[in-house]
């Protein structure tokens, strides 16, 4: 178990999790909080100017912890991916201006082809993606995303295969998300975090919690508490890796984005320090 | 790749599948549809004579193939624990009485527990049931779960765990059901249905589809065709291990339930020519 947190320092808050905000309100709030850093999702971005909306992050004391998402490199047709490959590489662009020092990767998954060949498109858009981010200076991570997303968003589905994957690149400038969300259920969880903090690879850590009953298979997660995930066991491992980055709460709740953002953004402060 | 099939003789329907059609009228449809078996629920023998039901189903030339289901051991008190292994003894006698060689377990998993002390009960709870299984002469199927249900349904979610399980148990009156719905997207199914074969755990094989999107956790399963599942592959690797038993079609739907269920009978028969 780890130890309890006790400030909001290493707490990173997704800005897809107070969507209704617009980022330069979610910033505000977040740093009026004390919270140590955010996590940009692209959507948020529409319209802005990318480097400086990440001065104004920064000079709200906000760390940008990562730019949210990248991926989706498999498809049926060779131009679908090499169109996957040159968002990617936009992505990577983008993360740099906005000074994030990762792309978080939803890696993708093509109905109509197997997982086999979706996984070896995925290495291969990264391997496409690899100098562009090495001269960028920003890592491409990979998050493996719950079997249940395995039909149409992503064929890395356990933390053994986005180590493998991770371990077959084999660059400074790939790493891996570890997500509770996706994650919990595996009974190989504990020693795939150890493999995945002692080559280097453990890159971040998304919280929330699962729901019983989860209504929607997309936008039904609860905060951290309010579920049966083992939280504290979870980030103990992860911890124990050395890992000493921030703590992201992503949520995507219907549930969630319909109530006031500020009595919201109370409770994740409450359940970080209470079930975190 | 499984070689095609070519008629209906190893094709059993869940009751559940044509869940609008009483029990008998299921039977005289399946059997006028020259389908080889039936998987009985346990809901379709409510108010009827269990024993009387068994005979009728033999008597319209369909094998009873299993009984579906029992489980469900996780509680968080003794009580619970205690009324689930009735629960199951229970079962064990109806499936003597309706001839069905076997009860299907959906394991379950208790939240506020932890996954471990989960499995830890479904196998003190298996262990409890079995010397009146053996004196039934019915088999305790494990039917692992997709990782989506480990919170309320199965804190068995792989294969591997369910062959782990088995093997612990070590019992004839043990077998493991392999459903494409549950486990199509794990990386390690052909080395886990391999070793569930070699080690004479293989029970039972159920089919369907994964649909993307899927609308409903529960009830949005596909007719074989529809999604994304390498349904001829799985069965190849199935029937390589020698298992010659039924394919048994599970679809919980509700949008085919609201269908007239001839034609979506229908629909399975082609389905299963075609696309399993």
């Amino acid at each position: 178990m780890a130890k309890d947190l006790t400030d909001f320092s290493r707490l990173c808050v997704h800005t897809i999790t107070t969507k209704p905000w617009p980022i330069e309100k979610a910033a505000q709030e977040f740093s009026a909080a004390d919270i140590g850093g955010i996590t940009v999702w692209r959507d948020a971005l529409t319209g802005r100017n990318i480097r400086q909306t990440g001065n104004m992050l920064r000079d709200l004391n906000l760390e940008v912890v990562s730019l949210c998402r990248g991926g989706f490199f498999p498809a049926l047709s060779a131009n679908a991916r090499q169109a996957a490959i040159a968002d990617n590489l936009k992505a990577i662009d983008e993360a740099e201006a906005l000074g994030a020092p990762m792309v978080v990767l939803v890696c993708g998954s093509a109905p109509g082809q197997s997982l086999v060949e979706s996984r070896k498109q995925i290495q291969d858009g990264m391997a496409a993606c690899l100098s562009h981010a090495a001269s960028a200076g920003v890592k491409l991570t990979i998050e493996p995303l719950h079997p249940m997303y395995a039909g149409d968003r992503s064929a890395v589905n356990t933390l053994a295969q986005a180590n493998d994957m991770a371990e077959a690149i084999n660059s400074p400038h790939v790493g891996i998300a570890v997500d509770v969300y996706h994650l919990w259920w595996d009974p190989d969880l504990e020693n795939q975090i150890k493999r995945c903090g002692k080559n280097g690879n453990l890159s971040a850590f998304h919280l929330c919690d699962w729901k019983t009953p989860t209504l929607d298979m997309l936008n039904d997660r609860g905060l951290m508490g309010e579920g049966c995930i083992n939280l504290k066991q979870i980030r103990g491992w992860v911890e124990e890796t050395g890992f000493s980055g921030f703590n992201e709460v992503e949520i995507f709740s219907n549930i969630y984005w319909q109530q006031d953002q500020h009595q919201f953004l109370k409770k994740i402060k409450e359940a970080y320090l209470k079930n975190s």
